[in-house]
């Protein structure tokens, strides 16, 4: 039984995933698909649309075997935080690939581009160094000495002005630092011309536009075309009970208040607070009557919105600096839900597991546990807009069989 | 131009206050009343039933001719700290008296107990380690080593069982260790029999008793004959710009996400979160969809609803321990508002002031003063119940006029 791993945040699962799922375990030739997902929050600093529940019945009703729980600390992290957080949990599960997407769908320019870089670390960081004396910022500064050592080694390299293409590197990095048994792969992304049964003019839409569709009012019957019906259906279920999809514009009361509680001072704890931005978020904060309106008096050319979301997600769920970096590697495997056959791989693997499984987690005290659940109540509380209905589904919630 | 100084919370503002107003003016001869009155929290651990300047604007319709803020370190201390806070404002507003009500409304026990406990402080604290020794808890330890002293020293003494005789016996502390120029006087309560122009039977109600009639939804009309007419217009103010007056049931759902904001060991750093509360908090907080369900939960002989609430206050407005005991003094006067005689008798004084008056906020930094501005933001959140409007008004109210 062998099993292709996947970094997913399905926000939500749509057509572009199915493919990319089933392509996964087809070019690998794997029975099983592991998706390491995000919980709540995700890498862009934003909760997720519907909590991780709905979003691993969408992975199981659409090809993936097995969900594993990607903890806040990496899952908020920045790519290389976030990629070796996943590498490490996908590689403890055993799976023997890790297969991400790409546009041009070959590893060798991935590998090409890892190795020009770990082969030449001293003249790229002093590359990198020159560049931030000539006043380049720093990712500025290591996007152009990756375009120099290029010149310098011709070969085929990924570009890596694209994101996809910089957490794909980060993957590879992150297999080959850590020397793990789990190989990479990439499937081609269905964006880019390739397809199986979907049609990709009609059928294939980005999370963040399905996302945008969703918050402009637009109903589930007018994107339905881009969506598995496994995600219908949860979509549907979730607007059912909360009626609406969650986003930092419904969560943000409670972010102001959670500003306005601190000191600019107190406030510096937090991660990515620093250089005086402590103090424009205690005032913007109480001049702010919405979330777009505070982010764009918040915006500078100093910071990407990502960053700055990042830094806001710290501040929403209280989670400090020190407990962020406590820990670099995950303490254990979280089972969110599994299939019939990822239940049979489950079994087949749990005695030699490098790492504890964890399926009921109100037994188990952990620190990076803790802090998933404290994220989960965030969420909860941000979502229910002050219903009465207790906030234990962490607790309660026991790993998903479909 | 004498002033008489009174220490008031006016929550909110009845004919037994008004009873008292009038007669401290009349026994101690003064043509000004000046009082200094809690800010948006109490010293019971509660948000007020109406903001400052409700309260402000109730007080200068019935006698009151000037109001100052009695900051929020002070305004949610226990009874030493709140009657010394006190004092020392109304000293340094140069009042000549202070007047504060009693049931027997006579000073010479007040001082007579206190000079029984100064004078024989050495002996005082033995008894008090005796009966620690004995397994009496402190409170009990200090009552029963005070009746034990009375008995040594014959003479006329005040009940210390009785809340008001405590607070009494404070601001005769505070004035006599602080060295003040002002004197105390007391004032009999109306409920204990001595009226005015009041009917007690029919014209007086405790402020306690006027909250629950509001909270158990009577209206305005059925409480009328409690309250002056200036307190009625308040009143009905506030309803109609925010529907329910403030509460901890209405402020819960703020509070019970500052508490799952922290771990257990970051609880610790607010002013009473000892001894195990800490996960109790957590554990209830979480559980609870109600603030009384949560405090019934909380409660248990070994503390004090007022100490639980204001432990509470200090969670809800993010106010550390640190904070709340780096001054022990007032350091500025705040005018919260005052009628054209109030007004007079500031101009008069206002040159030979010993600390700073303070009649706008914006343009003054003072740490105390940051804390009481925070204070009334959090007041803000929790009463608005996330309406968009913004919550500047500490910034922008200047002291009431009347």
């Amino acid at each position: 039984m062998q099993a292709v791993g996947i970094v997913v945040e399905y926000n939500p699962f749509h057509n572009g995933h199915l493919h990319h799922v089933k392509e996964a375990k087809r070019t690998t030739r794997s029975e099983i698909a592991v998706a390491v997902m995000s919980g709540q929050f995700l890498q862009r600093g934003e909760p997720a649309l519907v909590d991780k529940w709905h979003r691993t019945k969408m992975a199981l009703a659409s090809g993936v075997d097995l969900v594993i729980e990607l903890p806040y600390v990496f899952s908020t992290a920045q790519a290389t935080g976030f990629a070796s957080g996943a590498v490490q949990l996908l590689e403890a599960i055993q799976c023997t690939t890790l297969a991400f997407g790409s546009e041009q769908g070959s590893i060798e320019p991935f590998l090409n581009s890892y190795h020009l870089i770990e082969n030449n670390r001293v003249h790229y960081n002093e590359i990198i160094k020159e560049n931030i004396q000539l006043g380049k910022s720093y990712p500025q500064a290591l996007f152009s000495a990756y375009e120099q050592l290029k010149q310098l080694f011709p070969n085929a390299y990924i570009d890596l002005a694209q994101p996809n293409n910089i957490l794909g590197f980060h993957y590879v990095e992150a297999i080959k630092r850590l020397q793990c048994t789990m190989q990479p792969a990439t499937i081609q992304r269905i964006a880019a011309g390739y397809h199986d049964s979907i049609n990709v003019d009609s059928e294939i839409a980005s999370a963040t536009g399905i996302r945008q569709a969703l918050f402009s009012g637009q109903s589930l019957q007018q994107i339905f075309q881009y969506l598995p019906d496994g995600t219908i259906g949860q979509l549907e279920h979730w607007q059912t009970e909360h009626r609406n999809f969650a986003s930092w514009e419904s969560f943000w009361p409670l972010l102001k208040y959670a500003i306005l509680r601190h000191t600019p001072q107190q406030l510096k704890q937090y991660a990515d607070v620093s250089e005086g931005l402590e103090n424009s978020l205690v005032k913007y904060a109480a001049a702010s009557s919405s979330y777009t309106a505070f982010m764009n008096a918040l915006k500078s050319k100093r910071y990407t919105w990502t960053r700055l979301q990042r830094m806001l997600t710290h501040i929403y769920t209280g989670v400090t600096k020190e407990q962020l970096h406590a820990y670099s590697n995950p303490r254990y495997i979280r089972i969110l839900g599994m299939t019939n056959s990822g239940q049979q791989y489950v079994s087949r693997i749990k005695k030699s597991l490098s790492l504890p499984l964890i399926s009921r987690v109100a037994a188990v005290e952990d620190p990076l546990l803790a802090i998933d659940l404290r994220a989960t109540q965030m969420y909860q509380l941000g979502i229910q807009q002050f219903s009465d209905k207790k906030i234990d589904e962490d607790y309660k919630t026991p790993p998903i069989r479909y």
